[in-house]
């Protein structure tokens, strides 16, 4: 019980952080269903409202597992971090608050699909959104490989080719952004195959 | 410390997956409480106006109950596995999604009892969110089971029996949906009686 | 790791139950800063405007102390508790609907203070509701005690003093309730008391 | 297994006192994206209404990564914490009230930022807020100090340093409530810097 005071608390163990992100990442995806609601339905047209609701539950489904298989790649790399500093805990908290986000430009998606020219925004909202999530992502990756905070049996090579695998979604989110303002359905394919590919086991 | 690095992860114990799953189910149930509120009461009309609201109860009880058992039956599930693969955690993800979908018809459902026509589609979404639920558990059930994720305790016959046991929810769920159109209670009692099945202990 | 196969779960380690209950508490307790927001103010207002709103930051800060206590209360009950079975799920499921329940009266109340006969509508609601969470928790303590679901340590005369002990609960709250039609304010105040008498420690 | 009756619980481990914590955090935390909306947008103006919603995004970073912040020196000081009674039970619920409180001083100066008047009484709730929870850290910090429920590691001068270290906040948010009728950015700046020094490492 009677440890050396440590100094500046330089190492902590990655438990509370887990604790506490994967209670965000429950909240933030149990959020989305609070965007599934009808309002002013004349009587007799439930079904016709709820009908004309579907882009509401294809964004909830999509946006779900998106920030599930987020969920899923969060829990690898703290698989793979043994140590955490106060830096990765600040990356971690801007990683966090990139997925909390995405509640908002779902329901807009949700709300301006198959509305012209807003379209285009909220597909670009969107698709921004995740671009922000990649980039905190690779930030965190790549500072606790940085700063060798990885377990030991994670060689460089296996570092080097987790970092391409998290450049993936950068350059596939890039891409969706721009063409959102083109063309708003195959900006969402890329999304969804950007999700698609992270939930693919890793090669290594 | 200095394991050999693990290929492609393939098995990784369950503890996290636990811990995100409990955090979704805890912030689905606890969401249920937001669909109760009382708006434009004339003064001294709180009692009648709470009064009227009556299907708001009923349906937060009964989806409280509803939820909570199917956090009881998949914590019984996870204590058969013992460990998760990428594609376990995708169904897993499917199944929460499932749960977490179940306030919005929980909603749906308490505004639309007693309300004609609009009750029958209400009743059948109900319904229908349960059996998507129940399809989701079927399938995470059997694939742990298919690929040997289960502990070594459950044998072959425990492991049918548990599958019998989640069938009875498929053919309840899926009679309710049709019935739905005919009568809403006779519909909504089937329901129940699938949650007061599967709140009882099992037999294996 | 080759167990003999348990039969029919009769007994399981309280972890999950306690980890699932800490996140619908959690929840619960959170939601109650959504029922803090002003609408519809004129501009230099705002200040005039958050006074008015006084009876929702005593609600608030009320609810939130005492949903903490009972909290604080169902912990030291699960430090005593060393087994759950099903029927102790159950009861602790009824137990955090009661819990979850409470951010919806807790608005009532902020909502209806001070404006004539509805105050008295939903001062009984409160207290009501509290009455609910009360008697579930004697259900809850006194099925564990009976089913000798308690550490080794608890002797019969310990379990008998925390069953007095909560049932103080029962006698203050029934009171509240039938004042409530009387007297607001002496209504709330002995749902206070009974707070206070909570969070002061147990004497055995 | 079998323990002496424990008298009065005078001490018990922090871990669940820890993990409803991080509970609250988490939930606190996400729930700010809920004042993320846009309404009655004019058809083709969805990007000038996202835009006029700045304010809205600063405050949901700022507050984000302050009550993330927040949060990591909460999981600080339980690491020095290794027991918990009562009475830390109960200083740490009033802390975490505080910390549940700031999505609603947020959401108002979101709405007010730029509003003449009210802004200046939005930035004193808002700073109030955290004066508040600043005080709450500091009598959380204090009595787990003098009730020597810290760990043996931490010498009277590393208490005294955390002490100094939390009294910061409580000089800078003071300053910032008072400043906030003077000069909101002035006063919102002075936030920031406070978030910031908590974000660098402690030197002890």
């Amino acid at each position: 019980m009677a440890q050396p005071p440590p100094l500046a608390q330089p190492d902590t163990p990655t438990d509370r952080t887990e604790s506490f992100s994967d209670g965000v990442f429950a909240v933030a995806i149990t959020l989305l269903v609070l965007d599934l609601s009808v309002h002013n339905v004349p009587s007799g047209g439930l079904a016709q409202a709820l009908g004309h609701k579907w882009p509401h539950y294809v964004t909830f489904a999509v946006s779900f597992l998106t920030i599930g298989i987020i969920w899923s790649n969060h829990h690898s790399m703290f698989e793979r971090i043994v140590r955490v500093d106060r830096t990765l805990v600040l990356l971690n908290l801007v990683l966090l608050m990139t997925v909390t986000f995405i509640p908002f430009p779902t329901g807009l998606l949700a709300s301006y699909l198959r509305s012209g020219a807003d379209e285009h925004v909220a597909a670009a909202v969107y698709a921004g959104s995740l671009l922000l999530m990649s980039i905190a992502f690779i930030a965190t990756n790549t500072y606790a490989a940085r700063r060798e905070l990885l377990g030991e049996w994670i060689t460089p090579e296996i570092a080097r080719q987790q970092l391409l695998r998290a450049s993936f979604g950068l350059f596939v989110y890039s891409a969706a952004v721009g063409l959102a303002f083109v063309d708003t359905v195959t900006s969402l394919v890329l999304c969804a195959v950007s999700a698609v590919y992270y939930a693919l086991p890793a090669r290594v």
